[in-house]
């Protein structure tokens, strides 16, 4: 506990950034009819009846006459994509509204797009707030779009994932018997088998079993496979159909065994692994649309970082 | 767009759902010295200096007059384990505070324990807000644990995943000819692989190959498969591994087939599935410990929502 005597600003700082928010844009016209906006992450609702919600901007803040001026302003909710566009928006002396399509709201407050909600308000009131101003909109008008929206938690830009019912359950609900849907292992190899047969017409097409798909594919990424490297690769896959794999490929001509035993893909074989990917592309692409992008991509990131647990020593692939 | 005239409310209520939140819970002492307390999101962040917090209460709550006439309260940001605690205080009439291990803050403020940031205020001001008002507070204690939070969006719970760099590049980045951490398929068989080979020790005691572990952990949820059920559990997988798997099985007893083709596992492959789950709880436990849990969780939710993408048919394991 910390006590007024010694108050540690920091501290404070990172206790409020415990409580997620989401993240806005608030846009109005300055004087001269230029557009005006600033990243707020202080927005909450107040009212229903009256329709009212509120932020507060700093005493310091350069825009702080604009709004204190201003009539109306809009509130933007900012969607998942928008990371880029909050960031320039929470920065001072860039041409923040260059290249933005605006619309115009109410009152002539510009309003960007593709954002998950807007709020067009007039003030209704000016609070006091210590080294801020707390103001208070009423909303004239607003819209939504159905898209994930970007979150901002410890002070950095987070996914927000809908909670299953299942997420409740206790941790260790799989231990009576049974491996489930409790249990992380079982996931990711019913997921992998099952996102795995959509591909399989596809290798049935090549003639390629699945490890030497997977084979090909470490090929793409890593370009030459020293013996222990194929072992590392394939971690999991026994040693027999490893080797199976290996001589597979290689009799097919799709592979190279280089004089100290490493692999590397022949013109063939980055041929018939480009068709793989690009027909893989199809399938992802079909899967991706139906979880939605957002999900997509927190599952994406919760599995590069699940990678970097099991395999400390797993070295980025991003960075080669 | 919405405006004054055809004011939606219900539309309203969603628009103001796309802010993502954390959850608190605000809790004083009633004139007798009775605990209460109330679930809130329209907690934010006002002022540093002096260090100042707000939150909304509804003219309509039977905790307004409480809060009106209370000189201190206290804001509970609530972690992501306290789904249930925010339930509680959501509701009417239940005993809320029954069971909670309470401290007692400054002003005698009951504590709840267990949440992601603690603020002890006095209140400040209290201004009109529409039906609701506005309760601003100066912090004069506060504390901090370094845990994942609860999120609110678009009305219901959620896990908040902090982004990744790798999060905002190009989603076909992957095309540029090889298969990477962009590629979904290739992450999920990575982190199967990855995931399996710490159990590969485990199944090398036990003699089983990776398909026949497969088939043995999805008896242990099936009790009884078909010949179909088989092929569907084991999709991906082709039929000549798929029918060695049931044949070794069923030749070390482990498994019994029935006179229509179905297979049981017999006591042997129970007590057999049996000690490879406790196995696997250790291996399983070790890594959600690193991954942390709340990672986890919504590691596990997302999974399941791919494994729903991939194949609607597939009934949800867990209600049976």
């Amino acid at each position: 506990m910390v006590d007024a005597g010694s108050f540690d600003a920091t501290g404070f700082r990172k206790a409020l950034g415990s409580f997620a928010t989401g993240v806005t844009i608030i846009t109005t016209r300055d004087d001269a009819g230029a557009p005006v906006g600033l990243t707020v992450n202080s927005f909450n609702s107040v009212s229903l009846n009256p329709p009212l919600v509120l932020w507060s901007l700093a005493e310091t803040s350069a825009s702080l006459p604009i709004f204190r001026a201003a009539s109306h302003w809009a509130v933007h909710v900012l969607s998942s994509g928008q990371e880029a566009l909050s960031g320039r928006f929470a920065r001072r002396g860039e041409d923040k509204f260059a290249g933005a399509e605006l619309e115009n709201g109410l009152a002539n407050v510009p309003l960007l797009r593709g954002c998950s909600a807007r709020f067009q308000c007039r003030t209704a009131f000016q609070y006091e707030g210590g080294d801020h101003v707390i103001f208070v909109g009423e909303v004239l008008a607003f819209d939504r779009a159905d898209v994930a929206p970007l979150v901002f938690h410890a002070g950095r830009y987070a996914h927000a994932t809908r909670r299953e019912a299942a997420d409740s359950l206790p941790r260790d609900a799989w231990l009576e018997g049974s491996f489930n849907e409790g249990f992380l292992g079982y996931l990711l190899g019913r997921s992998h088998l099952e996102f795995f047969s959509r591909i399989t017409p596809l290798l049935e097409q090549e003639q390629l079993s699945d490890v030497e798909f997977y084979l090909l594919s470490t090929l793409t990424l890593k370009q030459r496979l020293a013996v222990d490297d194929v072992a590392e690769a394939l971690k999991g896959v026994p040693e027999g159909p490893r080797e199976t794999a290996l001589r597979n490929l290689h009799a097919r001509g799709l592979l190279r065994i280089e004089a100290d035993g490493a692999s590397r893909l022949t013109p063939g074989g980055s041929a018939c692994a480009l068709r793989l990917i690009s027909a893989a592309k199809a399938v992802e692409s079909q899967v991706i649309d139906q979880l939605g992008a957002d999900e997509a991509a927190a599952l994406k990131s919760l599995l590069n970082r699940l990678l970097h647990v099991l395999d400390p020593q797993v070295e980025s692939l991003w960075s080669e």
